[in-house]
């Protein structure tokens, strides 16, 4: 088979291709009270987020989302954005993750990323980023953001 | 049956209890192979999470845990601890989130929990505490931390 006929893997941007200002919307995921209790009851077993009556007594009045399972389900529409598919060397951390608005059974919930910040790395073939995350429901209100601090790869590597 | 029989729900601290300086340490919990594989395929299914071969060429040389799967084993390991059982109303954020250090298959992790600050709410039955969460292998190395932002239940209405 010639290389010409090769069809090579999809690839997110490097360190180079990504400017700050750059904004991408990605596409959105509905969520069911299944998932939430499953979710919950794995990872984050507070009533009001596993138990429909204990949760008329929260403070939210009904069964929301772990806030956790907002945040898990934000990285996985960013990570299936492809925005770094193939270039991402290593997530470096998080700041100013806020839990804005509740998550409720049956909520579709997109997201935009922002690059807010790209600083060049000690080592030429790589950078890091700065990528705000903003998770908006279906009545278009922001329940959710965090600034992913990101390495990436650098064009020559990628 | 007499109340005086009765065995009270374990309830965790409430913001009058919780003092700025207090520190808890937590059990550890060891993780698998499989459940690091099985959480990156759903959440971050990077190469170097789940792909034992592929991760060789990887920045970590070897297969090791999505930085979310420690975050999320980390709050478990603080849910589990009780230090605000019953007497969480709602979590707010988390800031100063840092991968420090891989997780490794067969490492056992272990937290500590410090109080860092205390705040009064506008209302007084509650009150914001932050919370800052160590997490340490079994060689006592740290590899992540992050503050939680939580809304506290004052004493007399826990």
């Amino acid at each position: 088979m010639e290389s010409s006929n090769l069809i090579e893997p999809l690839r997110g941007r490097t360190f180079e291709e990504l400017e700050v200002g750059q904004i991408m919307h990605c596409h959105g995921t509905t969520v069911t009270e299944d998932a939430v209790i499953e979710f919950a009851r794995r990872w984050d077993p507070q009533p009001f987020h596993i138990d429909r009556e204990a949760a008329q007594d929260s403070i939210f009045g009904k069964l929301v989302a772990s806030g956790l399972h907002t945040m898990m389900l934000s990285y996985w529409l960013y990570f299936d954005s492809g925005v770094v598919r193939g270039t991402a060397i290593a997530g470096l951390g998080i700041d100013d993750l806020r839990f804005l608005g509740p998550l409720v059974p049956g909520d579709t919930i997109s997201i935009q990323i922002r690059v807010i910040d790209k600083q060049p790395s000690s080592q030429p073939n790589r950078g890091k980023v700065k990528l705000k995350i903003e998770t908006l429901n279906q009545r278009n209100e922001m329940i959710f953001q965090m600034t992913l601090h990101a390495l990436v790869a650098a064009g020559g590597t990628a």
